[in-house]
């Protein structure tokens, strides 16, 4: 390719990156903004939305990876109309156009884990302790092996998409569990803890799962010692950034302090969560991984606060990315229950959802030592699934080990999860009555309602 | 492409990018506080920085468009060594993350202006009134003529690329003047004023200048019609975005004020500024005049202070992609003055900065009926060049217009004019004492130097 068309295919780039972004934005905003008038957490109605405006809806964002050609996508059609995209540029337009959004989306993906990391305090963790780890311990081993053996077993799927799709049950999602709480007012109840807890350890797990399962879709088949390598690589990777994060902080502090220029604070975090991410991914675990422990190094920095801040509007504009095209990859039309042909995919979406549902309902009954403690509503409160169930699920599609009945069912397991436990937790604790609150139950909302605004999505 | 291949690719390109942002964020940052620690504009430091990694220099960060290729890539040449890409990758993941690159960049440019827009309020400029007005056009006209006539007759340059070049001499840097001003305490006074005011005038109007010539140099030729076309077109659109600014206001405050999910105020405001610069971009005007354009309506919104504030960020991390890209494409070497072939290239350089320089030394000439006005410091205030005219080289750039010396000595007249403003303004003003300030000069330097804080870079 000459110069010239070098320069015309960027320029054309760029004008379908613009209006791929309106698309998104758009999508994203109308479909949070719907369900959250009706209580639901945003990333539902983003989720919602891609599926607008994807290959089961609009075809305004497709990609080529789902099979379809450009001659399907709206966006392409839109610029032929307008912007005079010329016939012959076509195909080179859209594989551009969906390589740089895909892009886009995995930084968004990354972006959403740093500000994970970011928001969970792992000391405070340590504090709620053994109650929150069983929980959390129990919340991963039953849906990923029960899912595991049954998709294996009852639904004859080979072991490793099964492993990988039931990977994306173990997590319950932080920001969605903290905010149906943060709305019953349950926040700082024993429960409410217990759950909150249990949610950020199991991300911890999920993530390490994660890291391990796509090592396995990689390399295509289960090798004991390199799951061996992986757990100890991820255990080890966040494990030495949680104790490494007592000295690094004193430098990064330094450095910060040290620099007089326009992003002073976000350019060398970013700096540090890139290099992080960069590491994690050549060491065969994945970039989500160091992200996410990078947020948990500079959390316990004293800049925590002003980054959480200086954070927040850049992950507004890439994490819609992210779930928007995650909806719209997602072709859910291979799950319409009027097509004959769909009833064993359909079988298996419903076999996922019950997993996932039973396999955190049970971790309440392995809460111990507590009489009063309402064991229904904990599981009840693990149930929602969100970011992290999100991010294997475009891992796997990433490594092309997950087919589409498999992908759309994970995509209905956590808009479903999602979907039933307001309902379900506020009967949950209709049972117990609202706690009298002390000064140091006040205290604590104070404190997780703030982490709830930021991560709410 | 088979589907596992494409999303190997896409992994691929998403480490090549993380590499690219490290290195740019690093060159950026190291280069910026170097250059703010001698006092001088920390864009001067991302530019060289730029050309430190770049063509010019370690060549990590390297461009198709400059004529290398992959092998020289210092990233592509890493990413062998730590993430396994394969030797019959490395074209097509070299093109896709200059590509991506290219794109990040564009869409800083384009988050650039729409900054620059929300700065300026243009309605405190018509008070400050025709005398910044008369500094503005002038400031424009003369190195506009001068350089266009010069390049013509005495460097035989042809109309085109001679005008282009020219174009870049035309606007003054708000950002870099500012700070230099506020540095010497002159922001508030009378010739503070008149030069702040110009270099916002001579912005909107570099804008449709370059709008004007982008188009002459898409179509190959001077065509009046189109001409007269684009001035009418591009002013329409910036006379439109600041008169249709306050009944929008009211249909932007409404609807920001409906949403209730994260992102309810960014959003809106990106998906404006995306379809504002799209419609410029397919009106033949240029994206960034229609980004500029969406940040002068959004300026008059009553959320522009938070809307300021949230763009920050996003623009710390976007904006030196920008920067940073432009240096690392720049090829410095076309002006080494050893080699004898470079003659005619340095020859030019010489032109265009001292074209540069006294194209605006001679506009505080123009200043009338006001007898104690420094007017060398009016024309000297007027002389450093920076955003404009960047982006005004990076579109001659992407259309191909600008050869390698052109494009070199623009980047030089750049760094020169911010290089050498700071010492001859505070000779300039060593002869007028500092004005006594009244309560009136110290809330509106109060105004100022906040929006310093804001632009400067």
């Amino acid at each position: 390719m000459g110069v010239e068309a070098y320069l015309f295919k960027i320029h054309m780039v760029v004008q379908s990156i613009l209006l791929s972004l309106i698309i998104i934005y758009l999508a994203s905003k109308v479909g949070g903004e719907l369900v959250n008038q009706v209580g639901l957490p945003p990333v539902l109605g983003e989720l919602l939305g891609g599926v607008v405006i994807g290959i089961s809806g609009l075809h305004l964002l497709i990609f080529p990876e789902i099979g379809v050609d450009s001659s399907q996508s709206l966006i392409i059609s839109f610029m032929r109309l307008t912007a005079g995209l010329r016939p012959e540029n076509i195909p080179d337009i859209f594989s551009a156009q969906s390589e740089v959004v895909s892009v886009l989306a995995e930084l968004g993906a990354i972006i959403l884990l740093f500000e994970i990391g970011l928001e969970s305090n792992l000391k405070d963790l340590i504090a709620v302790g053994t109650q929150s780890t069983v929980v959390a311990v129990t919340g991963v081993l039953v849906p990923l092996i029960a899912g595991t053996s049954g998709l294996i077993y009852l639904f004859h799927i080979s072991s490793i998409p099964a492993i990988f799709t039931s990977a994306a049950l173990t997590a319950t999602s932080i920001g969605i569990t903290s905010k149906i709480l943060a709305e019953l007012g349950r926040l700082d109840s024993a429960e409410g803890k217990i759950i909150l807890g249990a949610a950020v350890i199991d991300d911890v797990i999920g993530i390490i799962v994660l890291a391990v399962v796509a090592s396995l879709a990689k390399d295509g088949e289960v090798d004991f010692s390199k799951i061996v390598y992986i757990i100890i690589g991820a255990s080890g990777f966040i494990l030495a950034a949680i104790i490494l994060g007592n000295v690094f902080n004193q430098y990064f502090v330094a450095i910060a302090d040290q620099l007089k220029t326009r992003g002073e604070l976000i350019i060398p975090a970013f700096i540090f969560a890139f290099a992080m991410a960069y590491l994690a991914s050549i060491m065969q675990l994945e970039a989500i991984l160091g992200a996410f422990a990078a947020g948990l190094v500079l959390e316990e920095t004293d800049q925590r606060k002003e980054l959480q801040k200086l954070i927040t509007p850049i992950a507004d504009i890439l994490v819609p990315i992210f779930f928007v095209t995650i909806g719209a990859k997602a072709d859910l039309r291979v799950l319409n229950p009027t097509i004959a042909a769909n009833q064993a995919g359909l079988a298996m979406a419903a076999f996922l959802i019950t997993v996932a549902i039973i396999g955190k309902l049970v971790t309440g009954l392995t809460v111990f030592g507590q009489e009063n403690i309402n064991r229904w509503a904990i599981g009840v409160g693990m149930i929602p699934r969100g970011e992290v169930g999100l991010v294997v699920l475009s891992i796997g599609a990433a490594n092309d080990v997950l087919s589409q009945p498999q992908s759309a069912a994970i995509i209905l397991m956590v808009m479903l999860t999602t979907f039933i436990s307001p309902p379900l937790l506020r009967l949950a604790f209709s049972k117990s009555p609202t706690p009298e609150m002390t000064k140091n139950d006040i205290n604590d909302l104070g404190k997780n309602s703030d982490s709830q605004t930021i991560q709410a999505k």
